[in-house]
């Protein structure tokens, strides 16, 4: 039975591309680059959203996906919803490639958006 | 020698506190959490250091240090040193108890100023 709180809370959902098999360090740089940007085109353009989400604590959640198709197809269903997403990609200065895609972000949205696309994906 | 750009490169620096034992998901939670608090607040007081981060990448580097009390001693120096700091408290839902500072979030700011609080720490 699904909790009517949970629904409707604002969270947002970090996406690691676990090809890559960044190290740890290097995967939550990457996680906040997604956090940050996310919270900062929220500030700008979902004000409501952003104030409920820093007031419940900004909630966020890091999960995985293995492939870049597996990101695509993520980000795909996050725009279909309307929900706001960014992909990731690093400067290259170690680990990965100049301008490969790291993470998928997601939100901040109400958990009732989120969860259908990402609910089932294993946490980092 | 110390390259002139890299000293006045403008950079974030998360220190995970590394006795607590987190898991990598939760760490990378944590250290987002930093970082969007520290984005946050530069954007709103120190709107030309927050540009010129955000203008070169959002430069973050994720260290380590043991006990809260380093995390304490880190925090002394960077306020000493009139730079942005936070301490994350995490909810506490899981893996510690709530309150539990988890990281210490010092910049945005020039790697001249944070390099000889943060240089010497361990890469997470």
């Amino acid at each position: 039975m699904r909790d009517r709180n949970s629904a409707d809370e604002v969270k947002m959902v970090l996406v690691l591309r676990l090809e890559l098999g960044l190290s740890p360090g290097k995967a939550a740089v990457q996680v906040a680059h997604a956090a940050v940007m996310l919270a900062e085109s929220a500030r700008d353009r979902r004000g409501e959203v952003y104030s409920e989400w820093l007031r419940a604590g900004q909630k966020k959640i890091v999960v995985t996906a293995r492939t870049m198709e597996d990101l695509q197809e993520l980000a795909r269903q996050a725009r279909a919803r309307k929900l706001p997403s960014v992909l990731v990609q690093d400067a290259g200065l170690t680990e990965v490639a100049p301008g490969t895609v790291t993470v998928l972000g997601i939100g901040p949205g109400p958990a009732r958006e989120i969860d259908p696309i990402t609910g089932s994906l294993p946490l980092y």
